[in-house]
């Protein structure tokens, strides 16, 4: 950490801070130039308080070195993480698949859904039991019926199963759940993520709307500091003054992830496109970044027309798709790696 | 609510989205051009989903002429709502100052601030007690004993106290609390925001990094519907592409909100500029914009440096901002309306 | 285009309105309901303004259904344009990379990347010679002896060559160039625009770092509108508060200009990215996106350390990069089509 | 200037970086730590390459201490710049008003407004006569013709006129113009900066829609640099995700500029907002947060209602407004500092 002092410092004020920092297990460089004094701090200044030492009347800028995350640092632990879900893993070079619809609505078409995706190469099976709905007056999700759905479902196709916590309240419904997903309208909701520090199921976070990577990996960082180290990141589109695609997918978070992190990364095109004519093309885009796999929304092919939203695939898209993607990821593999 | 079809629309799946428009009460008005047929949808479409429409086969895109809102909505309700607030009210021409430091550290610090900024012209006490942090390893706050130590202060002074909520489990620490604040981090927390339509206390709801009025007005919506009408917009600053400032206040949102909502409207200055030396400017655009108060950092004046934020103002800056303010509300209050 | 009237507009306005319409030559339907009338406006309304409308008393909202785009538009043809440079095409199923320093320094350093590009497989030549820079302080390029220089790479490889235009009056200098490229601050320099539309060359046309997807297809309409129907559609990211990376590379984009327009897209990852280690993941990503090339920058690999961008690759690095990129463009071809 | 060095640099290269530094009239600072060594630059770094020093192999990050900009900064010019414009000043203490409609359509039109926004007590006349338009197939203004018109009604009134340049070619247009404005589209047409730098004209510089602080004031550094001293920066909004509003108005833009800069700083609520309605909260707005200035679009009152843009004023209502205006500046400067 760096700070950089305003033009003649008061000398006690300086004297002061200094020796706080020390106190801080911090060892202090002063270079002294015509104009400037700057301290550079060596040591741990990850529990530093950055706006602390910003208000200080003697501090005119505080600039961070090092990173304010550790557990999820892939500094400090270089190798992948490997999270292992029910009989499939999610990172160190596998393609994970989870697929299935926006929201639970019965168990036939969850079923037929599970059945339709495992078919085509899905691994985990998604659908929204407790759904995050902007209008008090949209359809909030069966919750605790829908999750009981998706049990069923999983036990119909061994399919582990993926669906979305709102509140900490509703943990106890989680029992049979094999990853928890937080939405990325609660990204911050930081009473949430403790309470999932202290379980022990994987959790696949969304980064928020309008959060940074490092906001998105201090998320990560709340639910490891509480002991629970199985994180996937997910990026589904941050939001920009673009309105043709509801999101703006944000490729680079991938790359950036894996040298910032050792955490596995997927990509949620549905929810980044808004429309089902993108999907495919984000989805391929993906697995070529090196993603370690993707959540897609799947529907089921009704009768009846009013049913599903304009970002899901069909179930014979999914399988063409998938085959893509399963091919891309083999060149991914196979040939020479780039740097 | 205005459906445009795709060209040669299929004619039964038509007749189904008509007889479905129908059941749900809508007349329809169709127009068929040479290269477009477009259905105007006559009467209540607040609970119809525009997602469902837009992925139906043969729907080109759909576009909402009503407002997804009601019971916010100026147009239902001409009135200003005026909201009390112990001796005092919030909006219906009155400019209410909320002042107080972050958070909450001691009784002695909390105690001194609510006396210097009552006597500067403050109507309510600030002060955090449950601390959104970034990080795992920040300060969370004194959370209980913080709320403690706000009744206290409000015992003393008289000054009604505004204390943000991070989660419904905490709701019974809040008894004593006169307004419920809710944080940017947690506007569509809709879970919370359901518990606290539950309550009879006024509900201080900011609007979120990331968010647009209309979903800042759903959140609102949420609490209202739930039958917590008692709700006070605060604008705290977006998140853009600009670093000098922490955030970019959206002044432009006290007038819109005026136009669109009967419910006051109130600026938080010191989160919007992260610096304190903004927070006098932007006060005053606020009150000469219109809206109903401030809610403002204001930290005590002590020996040891190392305590505030750098978007905090010294007690004595208060108060000369106070009178500042109060000048400006007057000159608006007594010139001539422009519109 | 659909016109949203007032309640209870004034019959001599809205009859004047309609008056104005049909002599524009447009069919007018119109919807009456309870609290709303609305007029669904039928023919070609390319050359309404939309902001005109908007701003009659009676008018409550005007919203469009049709593209403002003629030329560039898909729907008005349905075939994908390739442009032929040189002996090579952009569009149609080849992949284009185009690959080089970020500033033409000297005739030493761009024959000598020039050559080791054309080796790796990139089939065009990149190179700055006018280098828009954002302080007035910096090296502001070669100009015309850049062009020169380019000009003698161009004849020792046959390669075409690419760079960047600032001004209209530097069109002369422009003679031997093959490709003309408007960097993202001149996107919307409209008079630029006009002068390129009156040439024959190929435009490399890149989105301004905050402009929509409408926005971008204007500005190739405003150089096809001129005559010059020769645009390459190029992204490079937008801006966002992300500051890890650059820019925010919008990889969207590309399947969305495939459903838009008919004109080819390419990406410049390095622009986008700011770091040469996010190059490889964001390139390989492109080309699975269907995007019909690259733009990459490629350095040449000096002895003294200080002389290129952070962005750019070294010449081994893109030589691995190129046989992924082709490896991937092949699977792409080769599996079947997934919508 | 601080140098953040990777972990064990190469020997080699750090002495070639230190020598070529000290080349640069740089004293160097080293503070060695266990796992980072930092170079503190003392001395002029205005001329240093931010991207060239990150670029070594050796470096891990640069962080800039020093503003880049001398000419503007307030640092090195603490008084306010004041310029005179005809019989009236931009700066120090005054407030300007500039009023007009959008675009000179004709000698009535442009007179007639003239003569009202004078007696409402405007201080300079603005029209678009070179008309930036997002179509090539919408009205792209008079052009010379415009300011012709512009002439005759500063003739008759008195007012000093003020009016957009789109390119370098139409600087003969401009003899008699009093300010030349350059759009936020403009605003890194490096090359019209350049030549608006040899002319001793003053520019209104209007900040783009994506740009910084910093690249603002670079952008103004430009023409003070070619030896044009006499810049009015102004903010016009930036673009966000909302749709309300046409731009974010950035009202913190005013006191950061006051601090940064010794620029005059005026604001444009018409192309902020979009909406008439908003325009006098927000123009109340600006003069609050310390404005120097407004340039607000006021429209002629016709018979025929198809004439004029929704962000425009009518003149009883700019007169309404104006008094308003002056009342809040008389406020602000006749209550005691804040600061």
């Amino acid at each position: 950490m760096i700070v950089i002092l305003k033009k003649n410092p008061d000398k006690n004020q300086l004297e002061s801070l200094k020796t706080w920092l020390r106190d801080k297990g911090l060892d202090i460089h002063e270079s002294v130039g015509m104009s400037q004094t700057i301290l550079g701090l060596i040591g741990d200044t990850t529990g530093i308080d950055i706006n602390l030492l910003n208000a200080l009347d003697i501090v005119e800028d505080v600039k961070r070195v090092q990173e304010p995350y550790k557990k999820c640092n892939r500094k400090f632990h270089p190798e992948d993480t490997v999270i292992t879900v029910g009989n499939t893993q999610v990172g160190g070079g596998n393609l994970t698949l989870i697929a299935g619809p926006c929201a639970v609505e019965s168990e036939e078409q969850i079923c037929t859904v599970a059945k339709l995706v495992k078919q085509s190469g899905a691994t985990m099976l998604r659908g929204g039991a407790f759904k995050p709905r902007t209008s008090p007056y949209s359809f909030q999700g069966l919750r605790e019926e829908g999750i009981r759905l998706l049990e069923i479902a999983k036990e119909e196709t061994g399919l582990p199963i993926v669906t979305e916590i709102m509140d900490a309240s509703q943990l106890p419904c989680f029992k049979n759940v094999d990853v928890i997903q937080v939405g990325a309208r609660n990204m911050q909701n930081f009473e949430l993520l403790k309470a999932l520090g202290k379980t022990d199921k994987p959790i696949l976070l969304k980064r928020g709307l309008a959060n940074t990577y490092q906001e998105f990996l201090m998320s990560a960082e709340y639910i490891m500091a509480g002991g629970n180290e199985k994180v996937i990141l997910c990026e589904r589109g941050v939001r920009t003054y673009e309105t043709y695609t509801r999101n703006t997918l944000d490729i680079a978070l991938v790359p950036s992830m894996k040298i910032l992190s050792h955490l596995p990364v997927i990509i949620d095109p549905s929810h980044a496109a808004g429309r089902y004519a993108l999907v495919p093309s984000i989805s391929c885009a993906a697995v070529a970044a090196g993603a370690d796999g993707l959540i897609i929304e799947v529907h089921n092919d009704p009768e009846h027309a009013l049913s599903d939203g304009p970002q899901s695939l069909k179930p014979q898209v999914f399988d063409r798709l998938a085959k893509k993607l399963y091919a891309i990821h083999e060149v991914m593999k196979n040939t020479e790696d780039v740097l």
